[in-house]
């Protein structure tokens, strides 16, 4: 079991917030992160005075477009009651981990002791609308020439099942990348905050609407409102909050070009490939030591991709994998179904990743940290992962189809 | 004079490059970025590998909702052909001021010893709509009552116009307000990158059109395309760039209610008044040993907020200190027309402020800290100031109107 001992944490988490994520027609966007924001205020062990925090870091996307909101912290600044240095950050679907990495900065410089950091994102304004401003998160050039942002993952699906697992014609490749939706599904059934708390059969998956192919609807992540808020300190105040603090030990990020025409490779994410190399390496780990990973599932096709992309396991391997974690799951039932390879054995998106908790884009890489933080210190209730020993977590947050990538490691002490 | 010896610098600017500001027609909001970086990189006197760069911090406003774009870090790694961390903060017209802050707390982190910070704007593309887009800066409630931009900043002038300068009808006060336009204009004309470089009279301002009451069109800035980068390292590190690095020795962010409605008083800017006294607390200064100020003077009422939050006059004293420099300017060929309140004396805007140089909104605050660069370096050309023992410089970028607010403090060693 690996220790933070050896480890110079950069942060700590004492606190966490987060609304349910889903339809939330009557809530404007700046309601839902003060709410966020309040409630991981509050949920501080020993107390958190407003006037404690000295900083705020926010993540959106669409705000602006989808909104029609801009400057957020002169709107925080009204919300919270505050007139401390704020800042918000776009990275499209990862800027929920960037104003987390920011916030790292701020801390790690001595700057703040104590900062709040919030993601969120309203997507519901906007009807159907909303499908046309998500492509906002890839290349203008590739929307000019016809494609969605399902399009975009579906033509690195296909190409993925075509280069590695296409033996059988790929039937099982294909249910391998239809069976990321049913165990996160499966995972969201004890998650009262997520969208979606049902199960899914592969067949359901492979059955349902085609939305641009190999990808149909249930390969999806859904459309969703909500904010998350955590409260994040320096390691040396982190014992005035909580007896329980967790330790951020790594944060990293990585960019790549906002196009997939020009990456070196479609069936994988450089930039994830990057960020999780540098992090493993702050942290003197090896993917070994990760008990849980809170993933970037947007589409199944890329939950898949961080297997390999992390060196989980090998490139082309990942279907192989979650094949393996079907079949063991068939007729078992474990509230979290494993991913093993030989000696590793992660749980993936316990929360229920993008794909069921639900996915309001900004709010995203911030929940995912939440749902870590809930996991280490035990306090996930239903959904809380029976692992002895339980003390490392990964969250993996990227932008577009992968312009950005940031990975955060977690530690409890 | 002021000596960096007794203060720990927090960062150094070792290069600095810009495109010229106007209507730039032909360039794309990421090719203007592009350039400017390219020519901040190559300024470096001793040489800067691109692979040197270890992240960006960007910084724009209405690049989503303008220009059609989001995840900027995406399309910067692929203009730099860089996969290192990126970061785009959108604080409207606070933007650039916002993404030199965050740099500083990347550097201060340790975490990089060299990068780069961009603002850019590209406003043009979208023709007279960008007017309507320009009210996201604002609160979203006052501008469904009816407001627009200028009109808020309307309200402001004509409350401080009442409150302090009405003695003789307000015919002082107007003048004065007028001539900051003349001022900034008349510095402009050396500046070869400017969007306007010719004088305007006092009675040019008060007799062009009308735009909200009594905003006149030669009260406000401009609507202008353009970006500004600079190379940001950590003090340890500047003197393998160049024998010249201009210190930053203050960065302060303070934020407010979005909306003027909201505050404690239209005749100033508290987030102003609040980074500004923080910055002269950390710096061990006061406004005395400013000797030249980048202000945001997106309308000249602004400018005049600046030198009463800052502390350099008495609150309504503004107008007379701008009056004072107007009537001491009649017939004099001085090249640029400092403020003088006792024994303080401080060149305001020597490369033309937002008015005359341009205003592309997110390039703005990193152009600020451009012009205090090349001028603390004697580089500024024809618009050096002329200055014995020129060493302290201020630059101060507002989003909004004053819904943020962030001042920096520049020294040469």
């Amino acid at each position: 079991m690996k220790s933070t001992k050896k480890l110079k944490p950069i942060a700590a988490i004492v606190g966490a917030g987060r609304t349910k994520f889903g339809e939330l027609w009557y809530k404007n966007p700046e309601e839902l992160l003060t709410e966020a924001g309040i409630k991981a205020m509050e949920s501080v062990d020993y107390g958190l005075r407003r006037k404690d925090i000295q900083a705020c870091y926010f993540g959106s996307f669409l705000y602006q477009v989808t909104n029609k909101l801009a400057l957020l912290p002169g709107y925080m600044a009204r919300e919270l009651g505050m007139n401390i240095p704020m800042s918000n950050t776009e990275a499209a679907c990862g800027s929920g981990g960037s104003a987390l990495y920011n916030a790292c900065h701020g801390i790690r410089a001595g700057v703040y002791d104590v900062v709040l950091v919030g993601g969120f994102e309203k997507m519901t304004d906007r009807s159907e609308k909303i499908l046309d401003d998500l492509m906002f998160a890839g290349d203008s050039h590739e929307f000019d020439a016809g494609y969605t942002f399902a399009g975009l993952y579906a033509s690195m699906m296909a190409r993925y099942i075509h280069d590695y697992g296409d033996a059988d014609g790929g039937v099982k490749c294909r249910e391998a990348l239809a069976f990321v939706t049913c165990k996160n599904h499966h995972h969201a059934i004890g998650n009262k905050y997520a969208q979606f708390r049902r199960d899914f059969t592969v067949d359901d998956v492979l059955n349902s609407p085609l939305v641009a192919d190999p990808i149909r609807m249930l390969h999806c992540s859904p459309v969703s409102d909500g904010a998350v808020a955590l409260v994040v300190v320096s390691p040396e105040v982190a014992r005035k909050y909580t007896d329980t603090p967790i330790y951020v030990v790594g944060s990293q990020q990585a960019t790549d070009d906002v196009s997939i025409s020009s990456r070196e490779s479609l069936t994988g994410i450089k930039a994830t490939r990057l960020a999780t190399e540098q992090v493993l390496k702050r942290t003197n780990m090896t993917m070994r030591d990760i008990q849980i990973a809170e993933v970037h599932d947007c589409f199944t096709i890329e939950e898949t991709f961080f297997l390999e992309d992390s060196g989980f396991c090998k490139k082309g391997e990942g279907w192989k994998i979650i094949h393996d974690s079907y079949e063991s799951f068939k007729g078992s039932k474990s509230k979290h179904i494993p991913y093993v390879n030989g000696d590793k054995e992660m749980v993936v998106n316990p929360g229920g990743g993008l794909k069921a908790d639900g996915h309001p884009v900004g709010a995203t890489g911030v929940r995912q940290v939440y749902e870590c933080f809930k996991q280490l210190r035990t306090e996930a209730g239903e959904n809380q992962v029976d692992k002895e020993g339980l003390n490392v977590a990964l969250s993996h947050n990227i932008g577009g189809t992968g312009g950005i990538a940031t990975v955060h490691i977690l530690m409890k002490e």
